[in-house]
Parts: C-alpha cells; structure tokens; sequence
C-alpha cells in the first residue's frame, strides 16, 4: 500500500487530466471545473482507492470510480450551498455567487449524472453492485439533507434522530466510498460489508468532531471562524445534546440563540454547553464512533500492517484540529 | 403490439403503484409524488414500451426502464420550472411554488438517482448499453437546457444552433426512449441506431410545431395560452427563423418585442412573422423532420404493421392541435 498522500496525488492528477468541452458549452462545464478544482482533502476518493489497494491491488483501477465519489460529493456541496444560500466554500465563492443560481442548479445536475458514468467505469462483473451501492448512497445522502433542513424548522430533536441524519448525510457517502473500494478490490462480501461499516462509523465521528471543532476548536488551525454553527443557529450535535436536558436548561439555551448573532451569542451558548459538560460528552461520542469503526475494521481479513494504515486515516480524519 | 392508451394505462398503472417512504421523509418524498402525477400525455415511456414490443414482445420487461425516462423528464422539468421561474405546469403549481425552491432542488436530484435505479432494471447482460445511452442523453439535455439559456441573452442566434439545442433538449430524450426500448427488446444495433433516430426526429418536429402552436395555434385546443412565448420573448424556431432575414426586419422584430409584454406585442409580432412567412416555413420544417424520422424507421426490419402503430404514433405527437 501506498501513503495517503499518495493516493491524493493520484486523484489530483485525474482531477487535473479531465477534459470537458470547450467552445459554447463553457458556460456550463467552467463552474464544473470551478468547483472540482476547490481542493480539500479528498478523504473519500483517497479511501476508495486505499481499499481497491489493500484488497487486492487494484488502486489504479478504482481512480475513475473514485472521481465519481468525489464528484458526487462536491455535485451535493454545490447544490446544499444554493440551498443554504451559502457565499463561500473552502475560502472561495460558491458556484451560485461566482456564476449564478441556474448555473449552479444545472452544472449541479451534470456534476450527478457525470458521476454516474465516472463509478460505471468497472469491470462488467461488478458493474451491478458498484451501481447499486452508489444509487442506494446517493439517496440515503438526500434523505440526510431533508432530515437535516427538517430539522432547522423544529424546536425539540433527538439525539438518536440527530445520529441518523448524519449516517445518511455523512457517513453514508464515506462508507459506500469504502465498501466501492472493497468491491473493485474484490474483497469477500463479508468484508465489504465490514468496510461500508468502517467508513460509515469514522464518517460519524468525523461529523460529530466537526461539530465540536466549530465551538471548541482553535480558529488558526480549524480553518474556519470558531462559532459559525452558533451564528447560524444550526442544529449540531452539541445544540441537539444540550436539548436533551432539562425544561430549564432548553429554555435558557433558546434564550441564549436569541441574543442577535455575534461574539455574545457565541459566549453565552458556550458558557452553558460547557456548564452541561457538552463538550465532554461529544468527545465521548467521538470516541464510541471511531471504537465502532475500529472494531468493524479489525473484523476483517485485511493483516495488520494494512489495518494500520485504514486506522491512521481514521485518526487524521477524526483527530484532525482543522 | 397493443395500442397507445394500452401502453399509457400501464405506464399510468405503473405510477400509481411506486411506493416511497412516508412518516418523517415525506417532505422529500411528497413533491416527487405530485411531481410524477402531474399526467400528461407519458408519450415518452410509451415509446419505450412500444420498442421493447415491437422488437421482442418485451412490454411488460420495460415498464419500469420506462418509467426511469419518465422520472428523468419530469426531473427536467421540475428544476427548469426553478430556472425559469414559472408557477403554472399543466394547470397546477410548479412544484416549487408549491413547496419551496429548496424542496424542488432536492426533489429534483432525488428524482434523478431513482431515474438512474429505474433504468438500470434490466437484465445484465444489456445492463452497460442502457446505462451508457441513459448517461449520454442526460448530458446531451443539459447542454441543451444551456444553449437555450444562452439563447436568451444572445441577440442573433443561427437556425443551426436552434436546431442543434432543440436537439438535445428534446430530441435526444425521445429517441433515447425509442433506443432503450429497442435494446430491451433485442433489437440489431442497426435497428437500435434507426429507433433513435426517429425518435430524435420526431422530437424535433414535435418542438417545432409545438413552437408553431404557440402563436399560430387554437387556443381552446392547444391548452396553453396563444402567444405565450411571444410574451416571454422566447427564443422559438419562429423567432430565431424570422432573426435570418435582412437586418431592417430584424430590426422592426426587436421592435415590436419592444412593446410591453400583452395583446399588441403578440399581434405586432405575429403580423411580422406572417409577412415573413414563418408559418409556411416552420410548417416545411416539421415536414422535412417527420419525413426524416419517417425514413429511419422505414429502414428498420420492423414488419410494415408494425411501422404503422409507429407512423400513428408520430402523426398523433406531431400532428396534434393541444
């Protein structure tokens, strides 16, 4: 196996190499170069190819599949930032600001439909299963993001709903890039399985650290401003945590969102989080997530050697402070 | 092979019978519902199902492929009713007048993978050719979709590039009806190469007299308003044919879509496209198309009865007055 350096320099390289048409039709593929070139880690298409790796080999074979994952993923963030009415993304304007709504709409479109042909790009053998497995993701993805704006418009939320939206949201889509890994890797269906499993659980944790990142984390490394999720009001897992408490405790909290956004807000809905242990409690969270991944990672057949570079990934996605 | 409202009915039945999840998801799932509900003459699917008859007696195999390509048009519709901001489709609210615009967003994309889940119910062994025209075609009618927004800033438009977009727009998901329809029935590529064809002429034909129709048209038949495009300042196959003539002309057409939007600027612009005898030329347009669609299909192996229930099928989509 290779590093993941490695295999993100194998999906910037494929990235870079696309070639779209040119001439009249710019207008529609340009903002699809825009928002493929936006860089970011790349975790998804990197995990497919390390799975394809460690099965059996075949990392090469999984880039074209693998671009598919990671242009579905940013065809979602284009569409979600028209949704959120969002002005940036990664430190660059949105599709819909640079270009306009309808570019954004329609590039979005073709983004979805040229991830589709890209994840087809498999041996007929597997076409079926890899096809399915990225149409079931696609709309569980869907699901997560009704669930998720549902829930902007609801007072009270459960944390077991909460943990439903971002395994449909989130880590749906990192557990298919595993489990398609698998596949062109040809691991044992048990192991696909397991696999789906692993990415499913670290893609959890993952969100659940991002939630906390944006109130606890350090600005200089988190590469957003911290309390973004408390100006906007969005039901994360630590505001969904805090509703769980008391009658007391909710109200004060709903009292505290509505101090007018800005630093105050953000001091007064941190001061009671941390008074509820909030902070504690989602670290604890984090870690049951990335213990369930684990465990469905050391399940498999894969030697430890290979399990070892599957569980660094796991940690620097997870225990990363930006 | 059974006749047109034959195949509607099972199309229709077919419909009615989609199961989605309900309970908390119905917000996603509930514009789809009205969405596909919306009736229509489904002249797309029933292409299919004649194809998948007439080629192999494969009616009953194509149903749900068919109704794939009858999700993916109303897929189309649903997000350019977005772009283009109408309220009104077939008598009722736009789906996203109806709910909002980000429910039609999100609809919309979901529409799309259930699309790509339809389509690809098919025997393996035909799995990949499906895929691969159903892919093709989605890209084709995003390019038209933005050549035609294109088209509404450009002041000078070529009749080629008219034809070019109604192309892909239209005709390319008719005939890729007509094809997959004949793929499921086990047609010789050649044949499936003429089916498409004539799919792809009829589709072309049948936007150019829809055109027609709009301003040259029996209101108490055609369903929509007379002169609604003329309105809209819709770049038709009248507007772009009456833009070649000489530039006087075109300028006293630019004129007349000067005067504000109602009556007078309907009868300004008709009695223009009247001395130029657009009528009479669009009218030789959809005769040459038709003719074209006429000549692939006349060139397939099908028996001659067969042709007939196709050259019905044609005369009814083309021919009609609504």
């Amino acid at each position: 196996m290779q590093t993941i350096d490695d295999y993100r320099v194998l999906i910037e390289t494929a990235i870079k190499n696309l070639q779209f048409p040119e001439g009249k039709l710019e207008s529609l593929y340009s903002p699809i170069k825009y928002a493929l070139s936006a860089g970011g880690k790349r975790i998804r298409p990197v995990l497919t190819l390390m799975t394809a790796d460690a099965f059996g080999d075949k990392a090469e074979m999984a880039i074209i599949p693998a671009l598919g994952l990671e242009t579905f993923h940013n065809f979602t963030l284009l569409h979600d930032d028209v949704m959120d009415k969002s002005e940036l993304r990664r430190g660059r304007l949105t599709v819909h600001k640079k270009y306009d709504e309808n570019t954004a709409i329609l590039s979005g479109d073709t983004m979805l439909t040229l991830a589709s042909q890209f994840i087809s790009e498999v041996n007929d053998s597997i076409l079926r299963s890899v096809l399915d497995s990225f149409n079931s993701m696609a709309i569980k993805v869907y699901e997560g993001q009704q669930l998720d704006m549902d829930f902007e418009k609801q007072s009270q939320i459960k944390l077991d709903d909460y943990i439903e939206m971002i395994q449909c949201k989130t880590g749906s889509l990192i557990g298919t890039c595993a489990k398609i890994g698998a596949i062109i890797g040809g691991a044992s269906q048990s192991d696909v399985q397991k696999m789906y499993e692993f990415g499913m659980m670290t893609g959890v944790a993952f969100q659940i650290q991002d939630d906390w990142l944006d109130t606890f984390g350090d600005s200089s490394t988190f590469g957003k401003n911290i309390g973004g999720d408390i100006n906007n009001e969005k039901k994360t897992y630590l505001y969904v945590s805090a509703l769980q408490s008391d009658t007391q405790t909710a109200e004060a909290l709903r009292d505290a969102f509505k101090i007018p956004a800005g630093e105050l807000r953000v001091k007064a809905v941190t001061r009671l989080y941390e008074k509820l242990g909030i902070a504690e409690s989602s670290k604890k969270a984090v870690n049951h997530y990335s213990s369930l991944a684990l465990k469905a990672l050391n399940s498999t057949d894969l030697s430890d050697e290979k399990k070892e570079v599957f569980r660094k990934f796991a940690e620097k996605l997870i225990g990363r402070k930006k």
